[in-house]
């Protein structure tokens, strides 16, 4: 459970206080406001503000005076325009700002994406709560066999239970001996900053997380990939629910085109081309690298 | 007069409709929306859109569950402490929209600024109004005789209506031929993304620009000084009017710091050791160059 | 003839000053150091200085101590699974710093492109050469009738004569008065950063302009596009000269996943998929709007 | 020891293969090239590629032909003029890129700086080395009693001894553990992307990271300043060391102008002004918080 009964206090009240405004407003977010979405084990997403909707869009995109909406269905084949030509200015009009609490080795992966706004919870500062991911026992993947990045089957039986017993000992025991070395009965204390080194990755941090919609994508279409590991799939995943209620139509042609869609090398047009015409190709007469011909297979097949 | 009876109309439409919200609410912003604050001949800014408040920066900065207010003192005066430490990223975490309607020579500076979000009229797709920025009779000024790079005196006398002339004659002649070249009466009719070229840097563009506070701030810090050039100092003050309402704390700590303030070099800080100390110190004991000891008198002259 | 004798010299004697280095070096890049590409009737590229090679991508993708080759079909196959793959950090491991001679109204598309490092001639400091685009007569295209972007055929005769004598003639006198405005012969002269209004887009600056090899392409496959602007792909033609000398591995990669191939949404997957089982498939029957199958059409077509 | 004897060797082979060329060349660098500067118990910075010199910088704000040097005092005052000034885009013109070898939990905070390319070595595919960064004696600082960031005095005694066996023998379990979770002798083995999260934030990781000057600057600023955490500016220093040979001129000036100078608020410099003028100022009659009176007595004290 990760939140407290204060902060599910606090969170009522933020929901109690409604303001008159003239910006856009989009009911499907208002209702996401504050809320914690689960994540994991102890982890969350929270939306904490939000600029911007479909029609901020369309609006950038013709810098009109007005709201820039013609009419529905316009405006959603421009966004779909815009989304399939790879125009990049208008959706970053848009923009999001989440509060997410999240394992640190998953908190490594998400900051590569460096064109965001971050506040993360200082552990100089402050001291960190004993809060560890431990896996559910279906999430504890074997080394994948075919591919060195990724997962294969769960593990199962002994193997497992030995798994989660480390982690949950290792995990108490480091936690121990953190707050033993900053304890300040009867001793100095260790600074902070460098007790937190004794912490394993799977620690829960937080931070306030701020991103315009187009990198929002980006990042989505990376990290709710099959590809990406669970651990910050989920994360993506709970994300895309948020997006699709904000920006219903720039959601819709991002499923289409990103996520649904395929990118084809010259070679893989060349091979549907003849394939269409009637032609068995094979790897061999595809021109392509065994690699490229099973990726190819996957989107074709 | 820069906007026309349709769009003060549209403007019009825009404030009649409040809507409810839960997010951070600025009353003094939501003044400002969508309001035209004329600059220049026929330019202007336009609020189209805010997240947050002086709450978001402590808020983030403390990466606290709630609003993060804890008093009203406590939060001025920890974003003054964010300030003079050149803390960035709780400043990110308020965005601002605006719809700007400028000269394409102010709007070829303001670009350098590239950490922002650009949406601007396309003169390929679209056509130019015949608008132009024509400086005012005390706006003439004169190349600085001190500074390569800046004003002198205004133009008097006939130098001055000439100069006038000039301006208007040339960008009238320009724009005119612009829209005989583009006219398919009677012929094809040149493409506009090459008619375009022939349009002087005067001719007004406008687009949307999106930017976080502390990026923001950067750019006042630049734009607000003494040394901008007069045709952008006039935006970045409108703007500033514009800040103060929106964040009146940050906008309080900015102006203290960062406008009213000074960067010393550790020469010059020795110097005012000296000086406090009674010492009597010229440029040439002061191991300063000419020009680092003219600006330092600037300072604390 | 865009270079005087004077710049000719310097180049040679740039040219002539060889100094040994322990750094990645490519020999093809060597060639191109400091010598003009012409573009355009003034215009022009020059390498100033390239970081990395095509090793620098794999060496960065695998963080080995070494020059991280094992050999050259590996790595080529590494680089084309990284450019599969969306990847982009090893490709930033690359930069190229570049000067280029361009008109104003190119110089203003090529800013849209924000990460990237840019140090342009100022027009506050210095004063402009008499320098003007004025296109060659087959390059005169009139506005496309299908398209509200872009161009259709060449205009002709009386037409395009008028055109290009508007286009001489007040580029003339534009810089006649531009430069009698800043005379300070018998007058004030008006401010260099003033004056420079007068001038049109077609007017030619110079800058120089560093970007890394992941953000280049991405320009690279906007601009040097069949949708691009003449006068901006064929800057961008000219750089995709130099890249091929400079990361072979990476550019053959970029032509056949970027340049060379094709994006395809979810529903145009689906109609290829029909389409190799046999299917008979139809704008009307495929899902798409009429914009989307025509683009569809052009791929597969 | 950070480096093996394969990693000396390889390092020894890069050093010895000079190839000629044109490009902007730094002796200085030259001898930095490649060779592992060590910090901490196991971390290193080595120099991998570099572009640019002094000259780069006054170049590009000089837009110039060739290579922009009138004279090297004429160039060393233009950078002053530039660093003074804020001037960021020259120094944008030069670029490095180091391989560095840090503690993860240096590496959390060196990685806000978003503004720079990185690779790091992926635990997802491969198998991360048993080093851990265990301070020195002296370097197990306490918490701060006045600071709620930082350190006190050293701890001594026990308490000193049974942090360093805490440290120690948590990493060496954890290890341990995360080897035996993902063997595959006689078991299925974990996969790597979570066994990983076993491991504490002193281990070791790498990465390669390449930056502008303008931003290199920035990060120093911050991290090689006294209040920065010590593990992270004793990377710092080692860089400011390789940077002082490679724009010495550039580095002057940030010594200068930064890390030596002093950033006074409006408040302040009216204090200064009085102070000079024979007046006693206190912090009750200076205006400022007692906070910032502290901070402006550091400075003129």
């Amino acid at each position: 459970m990760p939140l407290s009964p204060d902060q599910r206090k606090e969170i009522e009240d933020l929901r109690a206080q409604t303001q008159p405004t003239l910006r856009a407003t989009v009911p499907g977010m208002e209702a996401h406001l504050y809320k914690a979405h689960e994540v994991l084990d102890h982890g969350f997403i929270r939306v904490i503000d939000y600029m911007g909707d479909d029609s901020a869009i369309t609006q950038a995109a013709r810098v009109s005076y007005g709201k820039g909406t013609k009419s529905v269905q316009n405006d959603e084949g421009l966004i779909r325009y815009l989304m399939r030509h790879w125009h990049s200015t208008p959706f970053e009009m848009c923009e999001i700002k989440l509060h997410v609490k999240l394992p640190v080795f998953v908190a490594r992966q998400w900051i590569r994406h460096r064109t965001a706004n971050v506040n993360e919870y200082s552990a100089r500062y402050s001291i960190l709560d004993r809060e560890f991911y431990i896996p559910a026992a279906d999430d504890l993947a074997a080394q994948s066999v075919v591919n060195n990045q990724g997962r294969g089957e769960s593990l199962s039986g002994e193997e497992a239970e030995r798994v989660l017993r480390y982690l949950r000992d290792d995990a108490t025991r480091a936690y121990d001996h953190y707050e033993e070395m900053i304890s300040q009965d009867d001793q100095q204390g260790l600074a902070r900053e460098l007790a937190r080194m004794n912490l394993p990755a799977n620690i829960y941090t937080q931070w306030y997380w701020k991103v315009d919609l187009h990198n929002l994508f980006h990042f989505l279409r990376l990290r709710a990939d099959a590809h990406a590991q669970y651990e910050i799939r989920v994360y993506a995943d709970a994300i895309c629910e948020v997006v699709k209620d904000w920006v219903p139509a720039a959601y819709g042609a991002f499923e289409d085109y990103r996520l649904g869609g395929a990118q084809l090398s010259g070679k893989a047009v060349e091979c549907v081309k003849r394939m269409i015409a009637g032609e068995k190709v094979t790897q061999e007469t595809s021109g392509m690298s065994k690699g490229e011909w099973r990726e190819f297979e996957g989107v074709i097949g």
